[in-house]
């Protein structure tokens, strides 16, 4: 078999952890797989870069940026290659430009183009592991970029698709994808197997175990992708077109608390005023989640959605800044909320799910703000302290009473 | 004028440094020149590189150490471009793939073969700064070298000789080149300019000021070169192909104390003994530098030789391995020995220089050892704890004097 490896920066922490990852790398050699390893930097190596070139210029281009963090990876692939040296086994590291990783010229937040997969081959065919840098590319005037968040993910799940890789494993600090995230919710529970669109809308609801770009990616080529930890042996979760398990009506329950609740109120009920909002907040990048209109009185409405906390104040100075032109009464908002979502590919079949989510929350006595759906996810917006508890309830309602039944 | 200017680890060591080099060469710049700047690693990063990598593996590949190794020019080439641009000017910073500085494969000690400067010329066009990384260069795989000891001088002058540029400055952390360690000598003086062949005399015996290669390399290009302090405005010491000066009979005292003693004594007085040793010695890659033979008693002969102290006990080893092959009675051997030199262009055709050497140690009471002689140096081997005194009665004989009597 062919596998591609991605491990984290935790994973690759330290020289005993880098030890332990070479040997979980040469046992999957030893079993005569070709083996291509995909890594983070080390640790805390990014924000000890990014703390530097911010004393010296906090304002710095991005191309530079992405020319001074590219060494990180480039660290982590050296060091993991004397590791496995050290072991027995032959092994080359190999960094963006070696394996001809081309990406947009999107500094800090570049998309991989293409990948010519000559040079890995070769090393493969000469026995070798490969050891390869995540995170990275370079553009077409040979300019280092890098992937921006999930990047690593992203440049293990492109080099499985384009080597034919028959398993894209992503080893992380937990075993797999749970039905909830086990701090908050107890009885969570491991996913044996999950869709490609089932893990995107967890990811994208801030499960944080696989970054949203890979899963995409990892759908479109239709790469056998497992997620998995690296500190133990436990079989992890299958990510894949189809699941082969009868379908659970919710496979996953997720909270995110990076959330902030913006009500424009009093807005002229004339066509475009929504237009108006969210072009305006879209020309400067902020991304708008749940939306909500109502019609409020005397010929007017209200527009009520959801961003970011970090982009919070800056929608709001936006819009009052443009009052005029979007013609409202007036703006309130806070950031003392959050989203809970419950995802399942069953979902979009069975009209009862978003009654019985409801009867869950109001069961637990927890006031529901905001209400969005999409074929497979049912998000509500509650109150920043009821969020774990709605978590719960929910994750009680569905996952392990299924579970119960199942068993 | 076309300006190639190079600083070495501790001139860009901390965010200050780095800030007051980056007015260095916008200063530069601000006079019209086009400025090409070649760094080494931050102050000690390269050892903090090599420390993790042998808490990994103490026998990692060297392919692998490069690999690791060359991200610390990388990160100064990326920290100087970001002080650059915070100051307000064009810049960038490149890799040695990026500017294509093509090497030998003999990873940790790679030769530069060639470099193409079109992206160079490309960023000087844009009126770019253009900042490099010293010290590296890849292969033709484009795997990466580094160019050993003292490899960031080497690829300056390597660059301006490729660009064909007005002038090659090297920024150290003395102001140019003296007549003699200041630290040893008060009496030392700046030398305005020096020849090619004594600054690699000076270099070769432990001047530390520029490395051999660079030296060479200036000379076969005929680089202008000039030896300044990064922390001072005052003008160095330029290195040409000859002297405008009046030539002065001496033009610097070196000493060199990493040097170690050996005899073989009672050698037979037969063809090729002298040439056994000294291959046995070089197979291991083992320098030798002053040697001395003299006949012993009984149709026996001895010789003396010195290598740097790290070889001496390695040196002793081999030759009492092929005692038989070679022939000799004992080996003595002492590393408490220093070599004191005086390099001058004038020397050659002046036979009174060694005359007044040697009365200058006899006034100071110091014994002479071993005694060698080039074309524009002579060498004497003394104590080690005489070594500074010697330093000084040779400096004071000829250089003070001199001075004093062109002054």
């Amino acid at each position: 078999m062919l596998i591609v490896k991605k491990f984290g920066g935790s994973s690759v922490a330290n020289a005993e952890r880098i030890n332990h990852v070479a040997r979980t790398i040469t046992d999957s050699y030893k079993e005569g797989n070709q083996v291509v390893v995909v890594l983070s930097a080390q640790g805390d190596t990014t924000d000890e870069l990014i703390e530097k070139a911010m004393e010296i210029n906090p304002d710095a281009s991005k191309r530079e940026m992405d020319m001074l963090l590219a060494t990180g990876e480039q660290q982590s692939v050296a060091l993991m290659a004397m590791a496995i040296e050290k072991l027995g086994y032959p092994v080359i590291s190999l960094n963006a430009f070696q394996c001809h990783i081309y990406s947009t010229s999107n500094y800090s937040n570049a998309r991989i183009k293409e990948i010519s997969t000559e040079r890995i081959n070769n090393e493969l065919a000469k026995k070798n592991i490969v050891i390869i840098t995540g995170f990275q590319g370079v553009n077409r005037h040979l300019d280092i970029t890098t992937l921006g968040r999930g990047g690593s993910d992203t440049s293990a799940v492109a080099l499985a698709a384009k080597l034919g890789a028959d398993l894209c494993e992503i080893y992380t600090d937990v075993d797999g994808v749970y039905t909830c995230d086990p701090r908050l919710v107890k009885n969570a529970v491991k996913l044996e197997e999950i869709t490609y669109d089932e893990m995107l809308e967890l990811a994208s609801l801030g499960a944080k175990v696989l970054h949203n770009r890979s899963v995409e990616l990892a759908k479109k080529y239709n790469v056998n992708l497992v997620v998995r930890s690296s500190m133990t042996d436990a079989e992890g979760t299958v990510v894949k077109e189809e699941s082969k398990l009868e379908k659970m009506l919710v496979n996953g329950v997720a909270v995110d608390k990076d959330v902030a609740r913006i009500a424009v109120v009093g807005i002229k009920d004339e066509p475009g005023s929504a237009f108006k909002i969210f072009s305006l907040l879209g020309k400067e990048k902020i991304s708008v989640d749940l939306i909500i209109q109502s019609i409020g009185r005397e010929l007017s409405k209200d527009i009520s959605f959801t961003v970011s906390k970090g982009d919070m104040e800056k929608a709001v100075e936006i819009l009052n800044k443009n009052a005029d032109r979007i013609g409202f009464k007036e703006i309130s908002y806070n950031d003392d909320v959050a989203k809970v979502s419950v995802v399942g590919a069953g979902m979009a079949t069975n009209p009862g799910v978003a009654a019985a989510m409801f009867e869950a929350t109001f069961d637990a006595g927890i006031n529901v703000k905001m209400i969005s759906t999409s074929e497979i996810k049912i998000s509500i917006l509650v109150s920043a302290k009821d969020a774990d508890a709605a978590a719960a309830a929910i994750h009680d309602k569905f996952i392990t009473r299924a579970m119960q039944h199942r068993n």
